[in-house]
């Protein structure tokens, strides 16, 4: 995970708000993948409980994954993976970031329809378009899809890369009822839309159950 | 505690919130019993101030409790004692926790039935039947049941024991105005089942306040 | 100080939402008051910033205040000095915690008469009976006078004594838009004090605006 | 940055809610002044990442500034820079902290004219004339004026510098829909003061949703 130290601080209202649940990875030099194990308690994670993954996955007449290493443990990787591969194939992220982050949950529970949106934030300036490009202008107006949740992780695979193309400058997709998923070119560019995307989760909810309007006309 | 390590680092929601006020204990040798002091300040607690008790207890003509040892210290065992009994002896637990979480108590207010109820949240899956069996599906519906408080703790046993026994598959038992009782095969799993609940009480009050159903039909 | 460990470990929500703000101190030996200084990062104390003084305070034909020692950087005693001096002389108190945390000052704007009252909660159990007797029973109801503030805060004086001996019960004494104060028998327990006391003021202060009445007749 | 100790411990609310995106600068010594870089993880700053800078700075026929040492990594001062330079000519402050606490933000919601005011609040005391002078009383009423955000920050340098000369006693300038800066004579008392002030503006939130005046007639 290049610099260990700095993931390990990890520290995020989102992943605080979830402690243990966050899953996340990374392939800094684009073809090899790390990822967490699941239902583990994430601050307990040691190094040689990470899955090591070639990337891309070399074809195989079977569904099974290939890794290059399996933890000795009798562990199994995320249930985010597949949902992972879409911020790698389709948007060419160096990793990914699942959060059950309570602010990103109520948004998907106040925003009833298929976005959240949010205009005129300080804070937009700091989410990339398409999670890798440039960053959004304070004049520009976040919107993040939200897609349906579903009783297993790996079936949001579809919907949620349909949701990455049809909505392209999309730093990110809720899932209602249960997080969110965030990338970045590497683990600190993620971590940063991460943090940012949170910031505005939360404070949208508060804008929402203040009765203030999420979105104003310029 | 066997690692003791990891139990020092114990940091969820609920537990921050009644800081010096959980009370836990395991048996991960499911033949000794660890109990902490009653009314001390749980984050200067040290290996000495926990008592030992053989499980099950010997048979006695009197109803002291048996102690392999106990702090030379003037401390009392948790009150909550007979309580993680009934985590032992009805469910099979290695472990059980108590937490004062202000979520817990406010979903025993909001919730003023005898059970907490909730559906379509991603986190009920980290919740498992009974505690300590399987893992619910995101389709299932939380039932936590809600007891009535007793001014003596010790009181609350013979409730929560029928609260068990009455839902089988409840992984915990709230007690209104009180808090919430919480097990799991071992420790890092009665954590885990703690953590998850007090994120579920969590945001189920902040949709209850909200305006929000808590449980919708599939 | 004692165990100055523990003390600088300090982390109730109370202190933590007023960061650099709470005074305290505390006289283990009956005989010498420790005193911290005014307006300081109180995260950033060391012991040579400590005031030193005997008590009681010998006669003096003047109103100043006699020093064991003085630290010697350009540095005041706490404004809270003489409101502490109430604890230890009409409570017999060890150790007394003054906080701005936001649960007691709303709970001051929230209870607009002269008292703060909460039945059926648990965490009263943990409260002491003039602060530093018996533990009330869940079957008490929870009575915090709260005085207006003034001005300069040696002026609370009067009023705080008043306070205290009309509600000779009282574990604290809460002031209108200011916050509170706690005492206990040794520092250890007055941390506990104000730790039960601001859980129970956050408490009330979430059921009120929740619409929940805060005294229940039993 | 002084004592770099306490600078890295730097903990308030307002900082918490905003990981990483807070940007400051000091100048002890009044000959020259620290930056941070822009968009930077705040946590994992290093002292080789700060830019310094003459102060003041010298006539030049070009807007250039002029540094006496760039980081070596590809980085960019903070866009704050000339908003600093503000609180260092118009109020001869010695260190300058901005926050996108989101207690500022929301207090800039709701309260929708060009001024945040509170009366009545103990920790108005902690709050000083024009961030540098005395401090207020607990009779004075805190104004902190609101100016309209921009899309680039160094935009609000005009705006910003007006409201200082309009309201020559206020301690800070909140953005609308952006955040704070605020100012003191040295690193340390800036941080007393950005503390005090992010603890008003989220009791003044916290009383205007809970439908309580934030300004009382003496």
């Amino acid at each position: 995970m290049g610099n260990g130290h700095g993931w390990w601080n990890f520290d995020t209202r989102g992943v605080r708000d979830a402690p243990g649940f966050f899953s996340s990875f990374e392939h800094s030099r684009r073809s090899i993948v790390y990822i967490a194990p699941s239902g583990v308690q994430k601050e307990r994670i040691l190094p040689e409980h990470i899955f090591v993954l070639p990337f891309p996955q070399p074809p195989s007449p079977h569904a099974d994954r290939t890794f290059l290493r399996r933890p000795k443990q009798n562990l199994k990787e995320s249930a985010c993976t597949p949902l992972f591969w879409n911020a790698f194939e389709l948007r060419n992220a160096g990793s990914c970031i699942h959060t059950h982050s309570q602010h990103a949950v109520m948004a998907t529970l106040l925003w009833t329809g298929d976005t959240f949106t949010l205009s005129h934030q300080e804070m937009i300036k700091g989410v990339r378009i398409g999670g890798t490009g440039q960053a959004l202008s304070y004049l520009d107006t976040l919107v993040v899809p939200i897609i349906e949740n579903t009783p297993n992780e790996e079936d949001l695979k579809d919907s949620m890369g349909e949701a990455m193309k049809r909505y392209p400058d999309a730093a990110g997709v809720l899932v209602r009822r249960h997080g969110v998923y965030v990338w970045g070119l590497d683990w600190e560019k993620a971590k940063t839309q991460a943090e940012c995307l949170d910031y505005l989760f939360e404070i949208g909810v508060k804008m929402k159950l203040a009765g203030l309007p999420a979105v104003i006309e310029s």
